[in-house]
This record gives C-alpha cells, sequence and structure tokens, in this order.
C-alpha cells in the first residue's frame, strides 16, 4: 500500500490547511496521518500530511506538478516523498561500537524503514561488526593531512552507493564543511553530553569534573559550526557522587543509543523539520 | 479573541479532514491547531480542531446548527465548545490537602482556565486553604448511613454553582452511582498507585511491601467500578530499599500533584477524548 | 589487587558495625566500601562491606573460618566473596534477541565481570549471535511433555559448564520447579511489563487495551509463583495513545535490555540482598 | 530519641572505619545510618554517621572532646549535630511565589525538619502567603544603589532570628560577597535551568530559542561565581516543540520546586558534604 508524505511550512494564513486537505480528497486520497504546528511568533505553519495512494487518482509522477500551483500561491517549502522509496544509510564509527550495533539490530529487527549497504571508519574495529550483519565495510586512515582528500574519497563512496543520509554513529573526527554541505540536514550525529552544557571533548570527564547530578545526550544534524546543529533528540539519567567517569561514560550509552535511533527513525519516516536552527519533529 | 474547538471521533473515511477544514475555512475561520488520531485496528477517527471567530462569518449561535449536517453525514460523535465559556470546577478533599493547594494555586497563576466557586471536604481541615484562596468551603460529615442523603445536598450544591467538572483532589470517600452518573465523564479522580496495580486502600503500603523499585501515580475519569475508570494520565517516581512507607508518601505526593493538574489542565483545553474505556489526549 | 566481600543479615544490635569493621582492622585490611541499610520495622540490619586483601594478613583460604565466630555470635545470615572468582553466566533466550545481544555485547566491552560460556535456546535463531561472540549455542526443542526432561539435560549442562547464574533474557517457556530450586536466587528474569501490573502472556497487548500511559520492564529472580520473584530492578517509559501495541514492544524494548542487564551487573558485583520476598540493591 | 550525627572528610587510610564505629560502640552508641564514600583519585574518604544516644554513656557536651584525638589522627574535617538541634531557617522570595508556598507547605506538613521564622523579599506580593502560616514578613526595596546597605540591614535580621539556612525561593537578586562569605554554604538558590547550560537571565528564553528537547532545574550553594556553586541536586522534563516560553515556564516550575525542596531537605538532615567544588549526597 503506498503512501505519500508532504513536509511543508509557509506563512501562516486562512485557508492553507482547507486547501491542501481538498486538494487530498478531491483526487481521492484518504488523509491517515497530518500534524501541525503554528509558531506563533513568527507566524509559521509547519505541516505534515501523509495519505494513501491506494484509490488516488493521481499518478506519483505527477503529484509534484499537480500540486506545484498550491505551494507557490502560499509560499510554501515544501518536500514529497513516497512510502516506498526506502532511504540508503551509510554509517560512519571509529572504536566505539555500540552505537552501530544498536542500530544495525534495530534495522535487522525492521525497526528502520531504510537499506544500510555501507559501514565507514578510521579504525578496524568495526569490521568484524559489519560482516556480521552482512554491510560493506570500508577503512579510511585519516590524519589532520589527509582529512580534505580521504573526505573525496567518502564522498565518492557515498554517491556510488546512492546514500541519502550518514548516521555519525560516535565517530570521531570532525567533517570539513565539503562534507557538511554535502550532506546539507542529511548528516545526524550523537553527541554525548546534554546540549548546550559540555560542547566538545571528553564531556562526561567535563560533567564529572563539574558534579551534574544527571547527564545526556544529544542528537542534532551536524552544521559547520561544532556540536551546534539543530537538536533532533535528547534524553538524560540521573547520577551520584559514586559514579566515576568510568561509570558516566557506561550509563551515558544507554542514552546515547536511544537518543541517536529516535533520531534516524524519525528523520526516515520524514517527521522533522528544520527552521530556525530547531527542529519540529512530528508525532 | 474568541474561539472554537469541536471535539470528535466517527468511522475513519475518506474526506472528513478536507470536510472539516473546508466547512471553516469557507467561513473564513483560521485554523490554529487541528490534531488527529487514527485508530486503524478499530477504524475510527479521532480529531480537535480550534479555530479563531475572529472573522468568522457565522454568529457564535449558528455555529452549531451549520456544522450538523456535516456530522450526521458522516456520523460523528462531536462537541462545540467556546474558549471564553470558563468551565467551573467543584475540588473535594479530604485531610491532605496538597492537591488542593496545588490546584488553586495554579488556578491563582493563571494556568488553569476555570472558574472555582466551591471546596468541598468531609473534613474541616481544607477551611482555611480555601478562605486563603477566597472560595466558598461547604463541610458534610460522611458516614456509611448518610452517604446518599448527602451526595443529594451536595448535588444540589453543584448544580446552584453551575459546576460543570468535580476533580477529587485526594478525597477519600467513593461515590455513589448518582453522583457518578450525574457528571459522567466529568468527575476526575487522582489515584495514588500506577493503575493497574494497587488498586484500593493504601496503594504506598501495598508497593513497600511488594518491593517495586518504582511507584506512580494515576489520574482517570471516575466511573462506577473503583479505580477503572479511564486514564488521563500517569507518571512515576524511583525508590529504593531505603524509602519507607512515608517516604513513599512524601515521593508520591509530587507525582499525584502533577498528574492530577495535567488531568484537570488538558480537561479545561478540551484535548481529551474517550473511547473504549481509553483516553486520547491530543498535545 | 583482590578484594573480599561479605554480604550479611542479622537481628539489628550494637556494636555490630564496630565489630565487622575491627575484624577487618585488626587483619590490616582497608575498606573500599561499606553500606548498610536498617529495616527498623523489623529490626533487621543489612550489610555489604568490601576490603582490599592486599596487606591483609589472613590468606583468602582461613577468612571464613576466622569470621565464623562473629557470625554467630550476631546470627548472621551471610556470604564471603572473593572480587577475583568471575561467575560463569549461561543466558537462556528464545526468539527475541535484543536482550541476548545486549548482554554480550555488555560483556565484551567489560562492563559483565563474568564469563559466558553457554546460550541455551528452544530455537535455533540466536545460534549466529552466540557465535559472533564466540559463545558455545545449545538448542533444545521443548514441548509440554518433554519439559521436565530435557531440563535434566540442560541441568546436565549447568553442571557441566559450572555455571553460577541463569539469566532468562526473553526465555518464552516457564521453567519448572526442579530448575527454580536447583537455582534458587540465581535465576534472573526480565518480564516485559511494570509489575506487579500486566502479569503472564502478551503484556504489552494488555498495556495497550487498558490505556496506560506509561509502560515498565522488571528484573526478577526467578521463584515458583509466576512473574512474583523478589523485584532487582524496574524503569518505565511514557507512551501516548498514538502508540500501537508494536510500538510498545519496540519502545519497551529499550527498557528491557537496561533493566536486565543492571539486574545481572549488580548480582555479579554481589550488591543484592533478598528478604522477605524483597531487595536491597546497594549502591 | 536523640541521635549525634558525624559529617567527615578525611584521607583516606586503613582503621578510619573501625575507629569511627568502635568510638561509638566503646560508648553503647547504636549505629543507625553509616554511608560512606570514597574518591580513590584524590584518595579521600567521606562519611556520614547517625548513631542513637540513648543509652550513649557520654553526655551530648562531652562527645566533641572526646571524639577530637580521633579527628586530628586522622586529619579529618568534621562536624557533629544532633538531631533535636532544629535547623532556623530564612526564605528569600522575589515574585514567583510557587517556591515559598511548596516550602512552606512541606514544612507544615512535617517534611522539613527546621523552624521557618522569617521571609524576606524585595516585593511585596509574597506577604499573604507569609501571613497564612504565619511567618513574620520582612519587606525590603532593593536598588543598585542601596544593595549593600539594605544587605546589612538584612544579615541584622538574620542574626536576631538565629538563622541558619538561607533559601533562595526565586529571589531575583544577585547577592553581594558580604551576605555570600556570612552564610557560607549555608545558602541554597535554585536556578531554573539545568547547569552548566543557560546561566544568567531568562534562562526559560535561552532554551527556548536554543530548542532544547529537555529542560531542568538546579539547587546549589551560592558561590560568589554566578549559579556556578556545588550542584546540590537537578532534575529535568521532557518538552516540545509545541511549548512556547511560558509554557517551558510551567513545566518548569514542577522542576523548581521539587529540586529545591529536595536540597534544602538533605541539608537540614545533614546529609550534604562539598569538596572539590563539588557535593556529595548520603542516601
Amino acid at each position: 500500500m503506498e503512501k505519500a508524505i508532504i513536509l511543508l511550512s509557509c506563512p501562516d494564513k486562512e485557508g492553507i490547511v482547507s486547501a491542501i486537505s481538498g486538494f487530498i480528497s478531491q483526487h481521492q486520497g484518504n488523509i491517515e496521518h497530518a500534524d501541525q504546528h503554528i509558531d506563533a511568533q513568527n507566524g509559521i505553519l509547519f505541516m505534515r500530511i501523509e495519505w494513501s495512494l491506494e484509490r488516488f487518482t493521481l499518478p506519483k509522477t505527477e503529484i509534484s506538478s499537480a500540486f506545484r500551483p498550491l505551494a507557490e500561491q502560499f509560499h510554501m517549502n515544501w518536500s514529497l516523498h513516497f512510502f516506498q522509496d526506502t532511504p540508503r544509510v551509510a554509517i560512519f564509527v571509529s572504536r566505539n561500537l555500540h552505537c552501530l550495533y544498536d542500530l544495525l539490530l534495530r534495522f535487522r529487527d525492521g525497526q528502520l524503514k531504510c537499506e544500510i549497504p555501507l559501514v565507514i571508519s578510521n579504525h578496524k574495529e568495526a569490521e568484524k561488526a559489519a560482516g556480521h550483519f552482512s554491510v560493506e565495510f570500508r577503512h579510511f586512515f585519516v590524519s589532520s593531512d589527509n582529512k580534505e582528500s580521504i573526505e573525496k574519497e567518502q564522498l565518492e563512496l557515498l554517491r556510488q552507493h546512492d546514500i541519502d543520509l550518514v548516521v555519525l554513529a560516535r565517530y570521531m573526527q570532525i567533517l570539513t564543511p565539503q562534507m557538511v554541505n554535502a550532506f546539507s540536514r542529511r548528516i545526524i550525529n550523537i553527541h554525548h553530553s546534554f546540549l548546550p552544557a559540555f560542547i566538545g571533548k571528553d564531556p562526561y570527564g567535563q560533567a564529572h569534573k563539574k558534579g551534574v547530578k544527571i547527564i545526556g545526550a544529544t542528537s542534532h544534524y551536524v552544521t559547520e559550526a561544532l556540536d551546534n546543529g539543530p537538536i533532533i533528540e535528547q534524553d538524560t539519567v540521573r547520577i551520584s557522587h559514586r559514579d566515576s567517569r568510568e561509570d558516566l561514560i557506561r550509563k551515558g550509552q544507554d542514552l546515547e543509543k536511544m537518543v541517536l535511533s529516535r533520531a534516524v527513525q524519525w528523520h526516515l519516516e520524514r517527521k522533522i523539520l528544520v527552521y530556525n536552527h530547531k527542529t519540529v519533529v512530528f508525532d
């Protein structure tokens, strides 16, 4: 059963919801989910609408052009997606494999609607894990000298594999602007702190030194500013004075897995809209 | 700025969302919130739609009759509410006053959109609290012998005060069917356990004896079956073997206040739909 | 650096803490952790004390007999453990592999101080996972007819592998009393509900039908009464009316993994004392 | 039943626990709680020990001098407290009264073991609340010009009322060093963010702008560095893109009340030790 999804934002105005649902209805589409959010302060409407194409009278290839006049009338930023177009994901990882295993296991259990054809690493530790799940593994030796040329090779590889989304599953290298811009809003990172606290290196060590009573993890889209992209999801867990930095690392790993996998799932399900450096995440 | 809200449920069918938003749009209403949920298993659509009446071309008194044909066409259960119709709330309480104070403080801080003209109790402890917030206090001595006749008096009092919603804020009396039925789906209770665990008396004592590691609180609509009405909200907090039954009571009180006040707020904002003995709570 | 741990409970009495710490101190032991709990209602003292044997003047083999007079004087239930005695764990699993992978990954990352020489299953799905972590896999076809004889074989296998702890990591068979009694207080199960709510089959289905707003998971020692053994750990996660039974299963799996692995870790670190059908879990 | 409590920290060394428990035991004291923590990295022992004086053979006035030789031998930082010495608390508040009401209600319900003889404010809003609980209210008009002289008056007032602990329950004035130093480690503040994120003004506005998915509150001892004293307690709550800055304020208030009252309770129960700009909070 094929479905279509439109994600959009536009200046809030009378009649938008009616116009969009009318468009779907007049072609015999049945709306299965519709969610909207109005940023009253800035007068912007955000909307996600999902409908069944079972009896839809327009063929898939004509929906976009049929919808365009409406989109232009209301000055929409919009994108059209089809449920059966399965996104293709590449996972970047360094030595800590808990997020990699977590994503591959969820993928195998059918919880992530995607293909995962490629794992890229600057270390060798992940090779066996990728193999266990029959995913191609590619190793790149990255240094401060060769980062740009290595990224060029990686970008070529991503193109060859037709990758839609890059997931940094504890990848301990800072990407250069060429990579960030090539996959703008299509790179998701997990940072092991409750951002904006503890940006940068060793956030668990920073949290331990500060004496906080709760730690967190944050998944976000990658932008050129380090650990500062639009936040997709966060979660926290209680700690105490008894917890060493190593205990924080261990407790934090559970958060990292959940927070990263939720962000990836929501992205794949086309539930995320970015605006003003923030995200709207529809239920 | 007056707004209208329609809450509805009906068999899911093509064109409903479009028909409803079209109705609002054709009379120049601007939809400010629209939320829907489809119970795919049972084929039921639930919807809450809120729109501004600022430029709406129908007068308030005619909206209901204008909407009726649409409602009948789609076999809706529906209700129409106006933002400026402030519901009137009576609070029932016994000796534990934390939920009473919490509700009255939130009311005074403008967090609960209602009037609270009346506090009813089977004890005297709450009198001073009611007075501090300038709310009328009525005491009834309740025994197993006089419960029905007392309830008759209380019902008369609720009618005189034009009460829309009854909140049992730790009221330690079981209501009889006459009261429950007179305010069907308009009585909210707080039960001091994570239902369906620990129904009935002394749930904190039961939880302590069982050795659970987490306790909870549950707010629900009152039905004739004890502690078994549709659940509106729940929350939990971690405990340990160090916590005595008294510690559980103390920790649980924070949950009770939050869980009850959220339920009351959502009810007042017309965000709750009941079906199949469960609730849909729109964001 | 070898350490000794004593776990004990006894009637609370003046001088116990002093006597125990004096015993350690007089033989030059340095107390690294000491934790106690007094059940004031029942007058019982619980204690866990861990000390370094680096300069301890008693050899390991003589500690037990040297401590016995003290233990008898205070009528203690007690056990002595050594940090370097690594417990040996067998994991039982059926078709859902998320808890199995989670335990094996934590084991490989050094988070669980044990050996895991054996995975037992009534299905074949877990074989490849066990192989990936180089753990022996044994399959048993279990039916209602052969359960007792199969358990005899399994018990023999556990004895051959010198197993100290059995972990039921989503093992969908009810053990008979012969197995439960052979490993009394040494079988840990994960139940996929917030006990005591939703005992027995399909707890996520039960929770979905009831309309709860939070679901949970519970790890406990297995006793002859189904899902009713002493609770070790619980955790909860918020859900909404939008979540189907399948969503509950998916969200619950994250809880199951965390709640089971914590229980196993605490058991391995000798942090759990059972009394009155409840647990004391020291920090 | 009078009890004594000793809080101490000292370099970790063999025999400390034994020496302390031996001291109590030799005078017939019964240890009711003993909790310790070793900072292994810095080799520091922290301890809290509470014992019954029912049959203790030393009079209260002699305990301190009897314990001193032991304290000096082990180079302890230590303090001795008696359960029946009820601390006296002054609450400072500005216009937001939720924390003030919360503390006064818990006090009246017997949850806070203290006296609260004084409420100080730079506004008039709190006067009626203080009166309702029969607590003296003192108003000071504070401006940037008169802050130092007003603080001198306030300090004199605190001395007259024999105040042990100052609680800043949403007091929107920055204290000068004279006040901070006069009540060093005896001023507890609530900051309405998850520190170290969002220091300073309007943290809810900052959080809303940043687009975080979780907000928090932090209670801490006040030091000369703004919002940077040792953290006592934190808690967090989930938010979404639907929440306005006003929603964050409302949701955050529940956190503020819980996080502040826990810190006050633990301080009153002598459960907090400060070191390295962090806190040890014993169970």
